[in-house]
């Protein structure tokens, strides 16, 4: 029996190279070693996007895609959509009796969240998302979540809830570990340090040759170097940072060259374009698999879907039985 | 088409006086004119007594008994396991993204109820119980909720909930009025303004005759009126307050010879017993039958809860097609 990891994606857009390089690339890799579960969360994108629910409908499909253009096999992954699995919400409803508001005040990602966004009154279901990502985790009794430094306090914030749970009731629900790892992040094309889908700043994993080429060419460098005799500052550049998040072998040569001035930003942009076009080619022709059979996209949705289901209805009749809310030896 | 109305109550405790006054009684009469879903609250229970599952588990079925033996006729009013209709949890969730959470704050309902209980720290779930009301009220889309003065906040609130999701999505759920009665709240046997419970100071409506006997007999009266023929102050006193309550044709002629010291306490509780006793009798022998079919009464609650159910999922499909989360055309 594989360990089950559960991981997934706040549908708000579709995804980009820095999605690949910070998660979605380990996951790709882990779906061999592990039972993955990755979550579409739907519901979770409501925490933000609660007046924009076009851009969730929108991108559900297309986030699905990019998962599978990017090499999650459908028969090794089951991929499901958060808001089709109702036990998740009555999960969350039980867990919530017993977190305090200033559990979930005091958590320093929910702060820095709520500041970065400048919230000055924070939206109720916002301040639960630990609770009910937590319910994400436990309603398949998934062990591990692949996260990064940062998100260790929400899955101390879950075992916490686990433990909780387990200690008022019986001990039914599984207390996860944090599968921790690098989660790189990528600069973006203007230099900003998180490419991110808001700043405008992204190469998406669904662009064409043409586009990427583009997006490079117009990227922004060094901006002290005028001509290519001039010593660049590599460290600044976000070609650079490209260079080393895609071509590591080669990146050390670049940076040397860049220094002495012996290399100009068009051979060094042609270069990294060529690196990021092979790694999207076979991401390319997997997709237009799938945009020519769009119906087997749902299939698979559906499917992963009515797997988590499974998981979910064993699990709420092991809660419930834990709860001594079991009325009727009949499940709903 | 009769209009729908929705209440219930939390379930922590078996029914006593105070709620057949308060709202069970004005419910039996409700059923005839509306169509009548009556909420057995267990999750709601919980935001209270969630470290005492056992106390909702065996008051499930009591409180169920005291609604059929109060009057309540399955064949008008729906009997529903709240618990029972993940279909109110999710609601919860989409409305948890929009409501603030110094809204609910403020709320001076949840203000009073946190102080009564001493809450240094709130819980979670406390905190959000308006907001898993509003989706106990609309799921079924009650257009009505039978309510006391002080729940106006509540009912505002769930107002509130319901124009800013029909303004955001499309508009399909139904804004809720309060059908504002006098909630006539009941004093205790020991003269304290509330009948409860956790006071210790209820006769409940499945006592014996010796029961109520014996409750009424040890009953506080006017601590200044030792001999019968002491001038009495009959509005200090319980046994007055439930002459008024129950026997409100003799109360009058109570009040004036008691302050005269015409009417000793015995046989002014003998008179009070026995309008009570009276009022009991036929909830008793009701009460016997479902006893004696304990079947039946699940039976009652399944049914109930399953004409609840439906309602729930025609509601939840409109709420997804608003929402656009509608993505496959099929429910789970």
């Amino acid at each position: 029996m594989k360990e089950r990891i559960l991981t997934g994606d706040r549908i708000t857009g579709k995804l980009h190279l820095g999605h690949y390089v910070g998660s979605l690339k380990n996951r790709v890799e882990l779906q061999h070693q592990y039972d993955t579960f990755l979550l579409l969360a739907d519901v979770q994108a409501l925490t933000t996007h609660f007046d924009q629910p076009e851009l969730i409908q929108r991108n559900l499909r297309q986030v699905a895609m990019d998962y599978l253009a990017a090499g999650i096999e459908p028969e090794k992954a089951t991929i499901l959509v958060q808001s089709l699995i109702p036990e998740i919400a009555e999960l969350t409803a039980y867990f919530s009796m017993f977190v305090t508001v200033n559990a979930l005040r005091h958590n320093p990602t929910i702060k820095a969240e709520a500041t970065e966004r400048g919230f000055q009154d924070m939206y109720y279901g916002f301040l639960g998302y630990p609770v009910s990502q937590t319910a994400d985790i436990t309603f398949c009794k998934a062990s591990l979540v692949p996260v990064g430094e940062d998100q260790l306090p929400h899955i101390e914030q879950s075992r916490k809830i686990v433990r909780r749970f387990n200690q008022l009731y019986k001990p039914v629900l599984i207390e996860p570990r944090a599968l921790v790892g690098e989660i790189p992040r990528l600069v973006g094309l203007d230099g900003n340090s998180k490419m991110s889908k808001s700043l405008g700043n992204a190469i998406y994993l669904d662009s064409t040759p043409e586009e990427i080429s583009q997006q490079i060419q117009k990227a922004t460098t060094d901006p002290a170097r005028i001509r290519k005799s001039d010593p660049g500052h590599p460290d600044i550049c976000p070609i650079y940072a490209y260079h080393q998040a895609f071509r590591p072998q080669g990146a050390q040569e670049i940076h040397e060259d860049c220094t002495k001035g012996q290399i100009g930003c068009s051979e060094c942009k042609r270069k990294i374009f060529a690196t990021i076009n092979e790694l999207l080619e076979p991401m390319r022709e997997r997709r237009v698999t799938y945009q020519n059979h769009p119906k087997r996209v749902d299939e698979i949705l559906i499917s992963g879907t009515e797997t988590a289901r499974l998981a979910a209805k064993e699990t709420m009749l092991e809660v419930r039985e834990a709860m001594g809310m079991n009325y009727f030896a009949v499940d709903a």
